[in-house]
């Protein structure tokens, strides 16, 4: 059985004086806070602080990241006990086990080792032969109180994560950890996706939900555009700092209100076509920027994703079953009637992501290098990757420099894996700083204080945390 | 006269230690047979065995990577005999060595210098200086029977070789190959494009030639699909496990059976419009994929180059003249109707290629991780080069893994060089692998089986060879 | 205070030995002349000779890469002096020091220091703290006759520097110059976008310029043409050897005669879409390229900019602020019309440009590898850049080769930097060759006579010079 270990030295620059650089830059934030502005965890985790029930609930159920992989090569997902409670959790696991070399060179392999090694303490390499081994270590962890959700969010030394809630959530969760005096800061974000895409299942329904919990009436524009500020302020008091746009894609629009008025009517009748709901989403983007600039919620973007690609599988599954597909995604004519608004607004923090690396160099980094509204959050999703990680660095930086990113996101539901991703973040980091300091491009007193700012301060400062 | 010699590192990662992972996974591969399982040789050579012509014949006037490279520094076609049946060929010859450092940092002259120091002995740069050398040399290597193409074939260590062939091919060479009694393995590819694409030269006249090869009514829907059946099963019986397809875009298709059967008579009487050309297109690929689910041949499709660009230089020379460009191609929402039907297959492979290298993290990578039919084909055309294939690599294992792709593909005309392309490939992925190595993103023992997998056996199980 | 200083090793490769090679290749041309066929320098500086006012106005309020940034972090351009005349230098200085960080990573920042350091000997880091003291020591230089415009030009060892000018100008300061007496060359290149272009501010009053300038009825098809024929005559008899046209996008017409007539008539009379605005830009491309096969000035696109995308801020300080964001950028359709026209001519030379880095490889490379006319101009704007210099390189190299590049352009109207962006470009290009030469994809003699093409020969003979 191979053994498994992580090389301290890993994902650093090859070039030996190169790497010596990198490690005294990781010397200086390796142990710093987490800050976690961005995610989706389950509040009820830290809410109720109950022990995890399996390695397969826990690892593989929940992470689409792989069981999406083990799709592609021909697991149902049936034997993985998707859609089909009847799976034994331990036959799911020595699945995954037996293709564990289909991750070869994926970041999941990188941040599963790390769950395996640093908080199981399992020392062979994951295969068919050590499955049983690794899921008895780890089902016999999670029975122990270490184990739990808070436990686990205090030695991984977490300052701060954010969930992402509806506006029709009430957020009861987040209350329970307020109230349970527990020190950990659990904190929401206002994604407002169901209320404001036409497109969106049970479109109609959510309104008339929106209607209830706010006494707005949600059949008119100015009564939906209060209940949008009620709910805004509601989560502000439960500590949201920011919201969350999940668009196809950046289209924004700044109708007239007359026009805006019509829209809305249209859209909330039913009759909209996709390119009215098209416009709506747009609308609402920037009518969601100019709320932003009178309550300081940090506005996010995050468009271009083609959702529930595979038809077939969705009926039969559901959301979020590895089959969300990036798509090509335009900026520059995009956003020029949000950013007119607004764009020069220096109390507003619009951060914006994209699944599409061709916008980085070429729209993204050279409107963050000039709007003072906008902010270029970090490399996502699928990018969410050492090389993904180095193209953002390699693509952004000469034209927005790093004052115009937040540092990183970690976007996840793999609670366990949190640590994992910073810290794959911070090496990469670490190393872009040290290939600049090894050509000259910057001195190390001046990488050193940068990589402190984008491990931890930048994250704290865009995101007001 | 400066020397000319093959280093043995060449291509290899510059970082000495790394260097030397890269040097020992490369020795685990480098003698490995070949497996081309994509090329357009001409199976004549294998059929008749006779001599190639001279080196101008043989290395230059069929390569329009060379040929194009000099035309675009003001050499015309017709001085190297392109067109032009009077050129000297050792004139020609002079040309291209006077000319050799255009190709300074290019894949072809990896290649070429390959052929002349593997092949022909070479031990001179080639130059205006040398030319003579050179030219004398190589054809008198070419009279000698170790020269010819099956001692090639054989002497260059290839398992099997696919050629590319129309449906109205008869597949008298590859018969006479088959019992000729001698070991090479060459093999068929169904390439239906001159029958499929309304566009195509001829095709009025090519379905004619289809309804008398099959005997089927090539004026009905039903009765063309029977004739795609039977020339599928004819080239199946000669050796073929793969279709090609060779479309301007990737898009596809579902249309219902009315809709199919209306524009195929809109096709065929010759009415339709580019549009419903792209349509008539785009069905096909579906319905090309529902035959290989029946009979088992692997669909390969090659979309994104516009073909024929310099309209004067087409109308006087023809095809295949170095003016096709690839162009943007988009592959999530073209790709949809096809994979809606058949994409959960398991039975089923696709593999896909592109022209465009921004699709391969955006969507190529993020498709393939997760249809159990998709695969990767590897780095295509102007990108089978040394970056071409690291920037692959890079782009698409984050989020395919390695296993979502199928090893390397010559696609070369050009026999000589075929050893050289695949020993570039290995090259290049057994860099990449040292580089995760070096960053401790892979264990040495996982990378020494992976450079195996990518080599040799990939493509043989993803080609069924 | 930190100490400033330039390293000798700045930009090469990390690796030791590929470290040494790009020394030795350096070496090579780290002191030859400097050639700047394209940039945006003012001619009167050189006419009149007049000494530089003071550090704010010769290196900060000119510098929209510098002041962008500045801006997208929440300074006010009045802040700085931009549109704002009583706004102190020294204190718009100590802004700019007080957030030098800014720019960590950034192209600018290596410029910036080169200047502080060659030109004015300053020893300390730009900062909040050292900002007085590098203020005074610049002023006082300035003052002095060796900071003089033609005293720079002659120290930083320029041969030829090219500057832009409308068919309206008079090109009074370039005859100032020429009948000066002094030494240096400074050429003017024809920029007709403002007759050209029916968007452009005051196209019809530049229309009715042009007929005074000319003489011809610029009311008509064929006097308009004219009197295009006139003006570039008029700029060649004053040194130009080149045109320059910055267009939206890459699209080119070959209308008839009739048809292009009509089209011009659309346009003169204020009536024309911005359809017909496009068709007619597309058409005066092919036009100026035929005007070019006979007149022999060499023809730059540049296309692809999205002009003053931020319109309060142009409604307020006006053109040049920082604001102009790429687009995708499409050529292969764009370009046929012009190409099948001029495109196979071996007298003509067009120097292609693109903000689109995704068509290198895809679009640019393959175009400029076999059209004979086509050239390929360097990494322009926001890719002015390491990282962007070299991603040109590594994407355009291996289909097009070296020599359908044109060497560097420094596009700029930052003059005291020039010679640092040139530096920037020869180090970046011989990291690049050393690179190849450790590969051993290139012999070391070989790299050594390509930089000297990339750095001096190639833009002499693209340009003309």
């Amino acid at each position: 059985m191979p053994a498994l270990s992580l090389h301290p030295d890993r994902l650093f620059p090859v070039d030996a004086s190169t790497r010596s650089l990198a490690r005294r830059l990781y010397g200086e934030v390796a142990k710093l806070p987490i800050v976690s502005p961005h995610g989706h965890t389950d509040p009820a985790w830290f809410a109720y602080d109950e022990p995890f029930e399996n390695a397969t609930e826990l690892l593989l159920k929940p992470d689409h990241y792989i069981f999406r992989m083990l799709y592609s090569q021909g697991v149902p997902l049936e034997a993985i006990g998707i859609g089909n409670p009847d799976a034994d959790p331990r036959e799911a696991w020595r699945i995954l086990a037996s293709h564990y070399h289909l991750f070869h060179g994926t970041p999941s392999r990188l941040w599963f080792d790390w769950v395996l090694v640093e908080v199981f303490g399992i020392e062979h390499r994951l295969s068919a032969e050590t499955a049983d081994l690794a899921y008895d270590r780890i089902n016999e962890a999670l029975t122990q109180p270490g184990f739990r959700p808070r436990a686990l969010f205090d030695r991984y030394g977490i300052e701060v994560l954010t969930t992402t809630e509806s506006p029709l959530d009430g957020l009861d969760q987040h209350r329970v950890i307020a109230e349970s005096g527990w020190s950990g800061r659990v904190l929401t974000a206002y994604r407002p996706d169901p209320v404001i895409d036409p497109e969106f299942e049970g479109f109609h329904g959510n309104l008339k939900r929106l209607e209830e919990l706010t006494g707005e009436d949600c059949r008119t524009w100015q009564g939906y555009l209060s209940a949008h500020r009620k709910r805004r302020a509601y989560f502000a008091q439960h500590g949201a700092t920011s919201t969350d746009h999940g668009h196809p894609t950046a289209r924004t629009a700044d109708l007239s209100p007359s026009e805006a008025q019509a829209l809305f009517t249209q859209v909330t009748t039913g009759q909209a076509t996709a390119a009215e709901a098209e416009l709506f989403r747009a609308q609402m983007l920037t009518e969601m920027a100019g709320m932003s600039l009178d309550d300081g919620l940090v506005m996010q973007i995050h468009p271009g994703s083609f959702r529930n690609h595979n038809a077939p599988l969705f009926s039969r599954f559901g959301r979020d079953k590895g089959a969300d597909i990036p798509m090509q995604t335009e900026y520059v004519r995009a956003l020029q009637p949000l950013l007119t608004r607004y764009g020069n607004e220096r109390d507003l923090t619009i951060i914006l992501f994209t699944l599409d690396e061709t916008a980085y160099s070429r729209e993204l980094a050279p409107l963050a290098g000039h709007y003072p509204a906008l902010r270029l959050g970090p490399a996502w999703w699928f990018h969410d990757s050492p090389e993904g990680m180095r193209r953002y660095r390699e693509q952004v930086t000469e034209t927005a420099g790093f004052y115009n990113t937040v540092g990183f996101n970690d976007d996840t539901r793999a609670f366990l894996s949190i640590p994992a991703r910073h810290d794959v973040a911070r090496r990469i980091d670490c190393g872009f700083l040290a290939q600049l300091v090894a050509q000259h491009r910057l001195e190390e007193d001046e990488a050193a204080e940068l990589a402190v700012d984008l491990a931890y301060n930048l994250p704290k400062q865009a995101y007001k945390l």
